[in-house]
């Protein structure tokens, strides 16, 4: 059967990815694409790298050009797909790219956002541990996904496991990110310039005032911390794509620091796209460019009393449209790891 | 059917891409992976963007593991795969990623390699014009394939529909390559350390040095060209693959500067992976990242008399292992595009 | 003695290359900084890397405020500084860093820029070989001084010593440039977003209409050139600074390819800032960093006939701003090096 | 006065960048450098961008090419310094860039680098805040310095000031640094080729058991740390040099948020290269490129309860030569900022 798709926003960085991923699946087809500025050129003459799609050109993005169709990817900038998602009927799976749809809690939409409030859909992280039930089967009873943030869902994946299983400390966390600039997309801002860019390290958003902090509270509640606190910052550096997250946690009291390392083994054993790599081998995140796969190394600094994990993620694959992807295939009964390539190109 | 295959220089970057490319082939198996110093230990140890190998162990690259294949693969540095293939029986289809079955005149090989000489192959290049029948006629129809030097059959496939047509002259052709380090191999040289690559553009074999030369020639004069002399130098820039190369070629005397595209875009029309783009446009490396593709621009400078043409490849694809499986597809009579994709990876 | 100095468009890259180099100046002091968008805050705040400075704020850039200064560069867009310098009287030695006084034919300005022709300035590259006299001399006697352009330069200084000894021909030349994004200055285009830039090679300006060409055929005039023609193509690489221009000339008829370095030694035998390295060697932009030094290699390809030289310069130094200084300090009659570097940042 | 100058290990990048700094130096002459693999060449036949050396030639590294000249610099690996700076006579003020002379306690030289222990010299961070005097004033008074490593260095001069006043905890520190690949030298390994650095974020000595760790405690503890422990992770990322370090340390129980910035105010009031930025701003490492600079910004994230302290420098710079020849300034009683840049090389 084949699921007819458009995509909102497929000018930008998340947008492309998703027709780049969606050209190789078997069971969708794109009919539709969508842009605001660039609407009425043809999609290659704004992403040119998307060769298998030189037929389609770019419609106005509004509910009219987006509706009648089995799947809709949302790629719009924060606070701009609430109230076109509204207009959406339940005919069609509809995934949030942008972060209107991951916060539960209002009040950490207003603290980070700001703008109307429109509610919380099924977070797209298929392999999150939670206290009840899981994700994945969450997902596959849906028709509104909400597709996570990259650095946010990047530290969940890294540290709920030890949460979960109660080996670590949810207070007191701390996670620094190398990241491509294309978390960022093509805003024209000075600072992302390519000048400004290149042979570069550049912090943002620097002591607590990041929007992926709530989202990432909100996974380490889900698997069952009472009341996590993170100490996050994201530096820019040279590289197109990417997150590199070193995420540290102290010790549990209690925690034996030999068997620590099981409890991320357990969490994540069967997984075909979180992936644990053997004691004393760490990721970079050119193993996974392109790739829908999290890699993840993990070390007991028992001199510091902490637990390190280092993730690589690919912020627009794994991080963005490959979760959407992946969640979609889910909420449409068909095979999860559809269309996702899971080795990275490298070098 | 499932075809079992070999990839000898499997800890390399043409190995590591051949089996990337080879994951999502449906009628190609990798069963043995071999080389060098790395034997012995766990592919992905070496590989570590390869996840879909994760049950792959490195053997040793000799005749005896790589015998009894219906495909080889042979990555290894010029010179090694002589003496291996002679000892491959033509049960297997060979192909070759080093340059020791490219050319087919002795004199070239004696003067810009050395050593052995070990007779041509079919030339891995289907899309390549000739003056008689096509190449991807006698890939149909070979067991023994020599896939290209990635600057050479970017060059030649950038001019020979100029030469074809009779519309450029083929004698005292410029071209200047930007190219990214991973052509260069896994070698531990200086100058091939990230410390001297960042922020730097760096020449090397200038004046008339370079081993892809003859290999440009050959394909020039199979085009009709009869004694084509090329200026040929490529600079390393900081990106880890792709190859930007700027060809310049004499108008002919008797062109017609306003008929000068056709000639191209005749020889293209109905390829998937050579793409010529509307007048005006020009690729970037980006935009073929990962992906199969040979993406043309071409402008006529009246004012200098000489046709510009860009193409943008990616090294390891459509340059070696793309076009390496490319050619193995019409060798095994399957469909050419199987398993190569036509999307680059960008941003 | 201390001399005032003046520099509008210190916001930009060029104003703050001027400003970083000045600051080790023992005869100019800064007292004026302008901007545009930017005026009333502090230079930091724009510039943070120009440590010594932090006592500055940006000012109107207008006649008023650029008033009164021993010396004023003036780095502006191009088109911008012709009307600003009108008002500027004699008692400044003025240097524009645009385009705007740097052709002296009407027509190619006409061509390639268009608006207001506002005649040319003396030409701020001291070692250019010319038919009569020498280009430092006219330095030396004037107040009225157009930076060159980085890329004209360049090629110009690489190949002007074989035009002016005839052992080239300056008929059919071809350039192809490896440059950094910073040449294009601050200007929030898509193409110039890190994203964009990083891992990839971008040409731009194919076939003849970058408004350098009739710049470096100027200079080839003022060498001895009748004619001549030259096919250029500038291809943006991540790196943020650095030019690495590969020109090629066809040997003269009547040339000894065996004598034919000797132009080039014998041009810059007593020059500081333009080498020429030993037989063999080629030079690569990082080891020109942040120095004023021009670094040419050169190699006779005999096969193709043609001269090639690699010449790496920063764009924004030997390119702009060191040429600016190094031509101003000849005006103000001070030790042509003052406060310029020769050894590039490298690695 | 004139100091003659040696520099053992000139063929390196913290050779070679002493070199580059030297150039500018009034009072010190270069006359020897020295070399293991490239002794008998030309120094700008390894070092092409020290176009002021063109006239020296590379000696043997020993004692007897090293005696005699008032200044020695050892940039030689680890462990290679001891054994030649004991033979090195009183004579020679003699700075050791290595490491072999940085650890007090001969338990920290075991447990990280093993081999024989040669004792401390004094530490070459003259802004580095004691609880008894200055280290200032002890690089006054000293023949024998250690540079300093240029992590250790860049965390401790983020968290010492907050250390020195008491307001943060030293318990508990997390330090992520983004790290260009020079700091790791010349050596030739396959990690650092660029085509891996290239694109990619690659972690190294995750889990406490990288080298500058015991560095930074001791530093720590000189400022009134009893019991230092911190979590230490370094990413290399795609830029040639630069650190940018993400420190972080928790709220001393008893601190006033709003007064903690005081305390690095108050460190670094007078000083020329350790400058911290406004609230609200952060540094880049371009912002301190080529410059002896230490950049810091500082935000308190009241949420998390944890100060965090942003620092960039070039690690061959500020890390490593511009260290070495700030503390030998001081040695020899020269104004301490000569031939240190303070402006960085941007974009």
């Amino acid at each position: 059967m084949t699921y007819s798709v458009a995509v909102a926003g497929a000018s930008g960085y998340a947008g492309g990815e998703i027709l780049r991923l969606i050209a190789d699946h078997p069971e969708l087809e794109v009919r539709t694409v969508t842009a605001h500025q660039n609407a009425g050129q043809a999609l290659t003459a704004v992403q040119p790298h998307l060769r298998a799609y030189t037929h389609l050109t770019l419609a106005e993005t509004n509910a009219d050009t987006l509706a009648g169709h089995d799947l809709v990817f949302l790629a719009l900038p924060h606070g701009a797909s609430g109230a076109i998602a509204a207009e959406l009927g339940d005919a069609s799976i509809v995934v949030d790219c942008g972060a209107d749809h991951r916060l539960e809690q209002e009040g950490d939409w207003a603290a980070f956002y700001g703008g109307e409030f429109h509610g919380a859909w099924t977070y797209g992280v298929p392999e999150l541990p939670r206290l009840q039930g899981t994700q994945r089967e969450r997902l596959a009873q849906t028709r509104r996904i909400a597709a996570p943030g990259c650095n946010a869902s990047t530290v969940a994946l890294s540290l709920v496991p030890g949460v979960r299983a109660g080996v670590i400390d949810a207070h007191d966390i701390v996670s620094v990110l190398a990241v491509g600039p294309s978390g960022a997309g093509k805003a024209l801002k000075t600072h992302l310039l390519g000048s400004e860019i290149l042979g570069s390290a550049n912090p943002y958003a620097v002591g607590g005032t990041h929007r992926h902090i709530p989202e990432i509270q909100q996974a380490l509640r889900w698997a069952g911390a009472a009341d996590p606190t993170i100490s996050f910052t994201p530096v820019i550096v040279p590289m197109s794509r990417g997150i590199l997250a070193t995420s540290t946690a102290r010790l549990a009291d209690d925690a034996d620091a030999s068997s620590v390392r099981e409890a991320w083994e357990d969490a994540y054993a069967g997984e075909t796209f979180v992936q644990l790599l053997p004691e004393g081998q760490f990721p970079r995140t050119a193993d996974v460019l392109g790739a829908n796969t999290a890699l993840m190394g993990l070390a007991v600094d028992e001199a510091a009393r902490r637990v390190v994990v280092v993730a690589a993620v690919d912020n627009l694959v794994k991080g963005t449209a490959g979760a959407a992807i992946q969640s979609a295939n889910l909420a449409l009964g068909l095979a999860e790891a559809t269309a996702l390539p899971v080795n990275g190109v490298a070098p």
